[in-house]
């Protein structure tokens, strides 16, 4: 039976393209695999299978009881589909923090490294397979490297993916940061979002001291284009935090070219949140939030109310 | 802050020789480390740290707040301190699978592989500093590879384990089934031990069809002098469920060298799960059931009521 490779429900590049990746290798050493997604892909994502010439996986919506998968990206049973534990989990490969709750039925493959992205680990676990992985495939583990990396510049990152990353560009023979720049502004393109859509877009959710939040970041080289739209996102959020059953919806708007984050502010307790967490003084509605650009590494071990 | 590496609260030799070889490694590569343990170790653990001139390393009885710790040849919470998820939890080195529970703060190193034992993933991930191991912790190494594959006869071994053993022993010069066949002897003798504390040794919980079982071990090369005691650990049986809130103790007697286990039938409950599980017929108060030596691979995926 063909194992299904995804990472989590909201698919970015590197969860996009890391199932591609894996799903390729698993292939290539005997055990059909392909990969699938639990949803759209977001503009980056859509820009990378387009750019590399890669088809767009089939999105699923659920798995069957018994049915072998491999999970990528997340170990969080809340970014994938409600009945995971009875799927056949054959291995998982992340760089997230354990959150528990996924179990296995016996001992199987797993593999988390404190990385910026997993195609950096499934670039050390595949060896010198790498080498015969076909061109669409290196270019998309490139494109999640640059993704989760912000070119480098997101204190994720470490030498060693960016070491990874720089090895993938010259075997491939392409500019980098060209690469970059173009993943960058589909990325940037959300005009056809509903505030909705990009309140949930890229959103993780947290209870800090007793407040359920959801956490979203959206990463632009345009961020005017976002903060134009200030007034209805902020509006937006309150249906969509009860929606969510969250009591917070707190948006981060990092400018990847400036290193730094716009985060709104619709109301006091996101003022206190703000003031509390990031030692910064708000008067309006909105606070930047100079070289934040990481949810993982600084906006969420910094939230506090 | 000195990090400590432990295995699960009943060490065996895997458990008592892998954070041995884990914190050598650590502190190998520069960041300081020392094995601790979470009880005292088994007949054959002791065993093995005296035949390679290990001291015992130092029994803890929980962890601290924010210590720094490594967890190896377990996930599942009820083997650790109750306050683990209160520690700095590292890394985790496991061959068991995934049961949730545990949650660490950030993205940490997690490598679980389906192989027979800890010490054959951490061979693998030591790689060419293996060589630089003193004898004692390639001898720890070697010892725990022997130990959780029975001397590779357990269904558990995979070719992996059994190469990087075969290895260990070359590079150490020392005949591995006289290894074996001491280390065996050592685990045998369990003149010591109360009844009690038999059917805790080496025991894990699960629950089948509704019931709390507490699924114990003894692995053997003397099985007379365990079932000449039959009639008393049966009486425990009551005793020790009791204690541990489980609704019943199977005890099963593992014969390594004729490779068939015994199981102890108190009741018509046990009558009942041996026979749905392992399609025998019972009559009396064991059942011998021949080439079962692995909880993992045939005791608990047999398992039924």
């Amino acid at each position: 039976m063909t194992i299904q490779v995804f990472g989590h429900k909201s698919p970015d590049t590197d969860s996009t393209g890391s199932p591609i990746a894996w799903a390729w290798y698993l292939t290539h050493k005997g055990t059909p695999a392909k990969p699938v997604l639990l949803g759209e892909p977001n503009t980056e994502a859509a820009f990378v299978l387009r750019h590399w010439g890669l088809e767009k996986p089939e999105i699923i919506r659920g798995v069957e009881a018994g049915a072998p998968v491999v999970i990528v990206d997340t170990n969080n049973p809340a970014e994938l589909p409600a009945d995971i534990n009875k799927a056949d989990i054959r291995a998982i490969i992340d760089h997230h923090k354990l959150v528990g709750g996924l179990e296995t039925k016996g001992p199987i493959d797993i593999t988390v490294r404190p990385l910026a992205c997993t195609a950096t680990i499934m670039a050390d676990l595949m060896g010198d397979d790498l080498a015969a992985a076909p061109r669409s495939v290196k270019g998309a583990m490139l494109s999640c490297i640059v993704s989760d990396t912000l070119e480098f510049r997101s204190p994720t990152t470490t030498p060693h993916d960016k070491a990874v990353a720089e090895a993938l560009a010259r075997d491939l023979g392409v500019d980098l940061h060209d690469l970059a720049a173009a993943m960058f502004e589909a990325k940037s393109d959300v005009s056809a979002f509903s505030d909705a859509e990009l309140l949930r877009m890229d959103s993780k959710e947290y209870t800090v001291a007793g407040k359920e939040l959801r956490v979203s970041v959206l990463e632009t080289t345009a961020p005017k284009v976002v903060l134009d739209r200030k007034a209805s996102l902020m509006d937006s959020m309150v249906g969509v935090a009860q929606e969510d059953g969250a009591d917070q919806v707190l948006l981060f708007v990092v400018d990847i070219l400036r290193e730094e984050a716009t985060l709104l502010v619709p109301n006091a307790l996101v003022k206190e949140m703000a003031e509390k967490s990031f030692g910064v003084t708000v008067s309006g509605d909105t606070v930047v939030l100079p070289g934040v650009m990481s949810r993982k590494k600084q906006i969420i071990p910094a939230l506090t109310l």
